[in-house]
């Protein structure tokens, strides 16, 4: 259902719009009812951190502009910088073209990773090595 | 145990280097060998997908330095562009602080999605609709 529905948007234009309800209907959410979240620094471009939500995480970061992931290890509403303070404030949400994966453009208040890193992203592979970036 | 060993590894300073055999072990596949891939563009920082790899797959984008994911779909590996020319080239591969999400720097040839948009994350949302960004 879902694929048909993404299937017919690929062929609309440029402002194109389809009411918000109908398109997180068509989500598709795996079996735990949650979908990847990429969270990217709005102005700088740098992507913070992955995380899940699922459909009442996404409404809740709508309404408020405040990201709230679900907390797969804790199994609950994670509004991020709960307990650090390090909040998302969301510019803008995006959705891919299968309706399968969640882009937020985030302003982004002090470090995203609960290391203190500025991103969650602080590995790097390089020759059969895995460096500490930061 | 993968949690204990990214614990581990928060509190090594810069610098500090892993045998990448090692994290490979300890990363964070779901129940179907499977970890989440984001595809960014190096030196522009758009994102430009997210897909899904497996160790194989890992290994397979490290040794040739093209990127190759787990397609879900077809339930087979897919070197991105293997079909349609637009190939992502590895520039630099990282993993996130609970090794249990990939960020993939890539030089993408042409654009990224099967739409022929640049990036999968054409579609915005704003007030209570979605729009179609390009």
């Amino acid at each position: 259902m879902s694929k048909q529905f993404f299937k017919m948007l690929e062929n609309e234009q440029t402002g194109y719009a389809s009411p918000l309800n109908e398109v997180m209907a068509e989500l598709n959410f795996n079996e735990n009812g949650l979908i990847p979240a990429i969270a990217q620094q709005f102005d700088t471009g740098e992507v913070l951190m992955q995380a899940w939500m699922n459909a009442e995480s996404i409404s809740r970061t709508l309404s408020s502009n405040k990201v709230c992931y679900w907390s797969r290890s804790r199994n609950k509403f994670w509004t991020k910088g709960e307990e650090s303070g390090h909040t998302q404030k969301l510019k803008e949400l995006r959705i891919d073209c299968d309706g399968d994966s969640l882009l937020l453009l985030v302003d982004q208040s002090g470090p995203a990773c609960h290391t203190n890193r500025a991103s969650c992203f602080y590995l790097k592979v390089e020759d059969n090595k895995v460096i500490i970036l930061s």
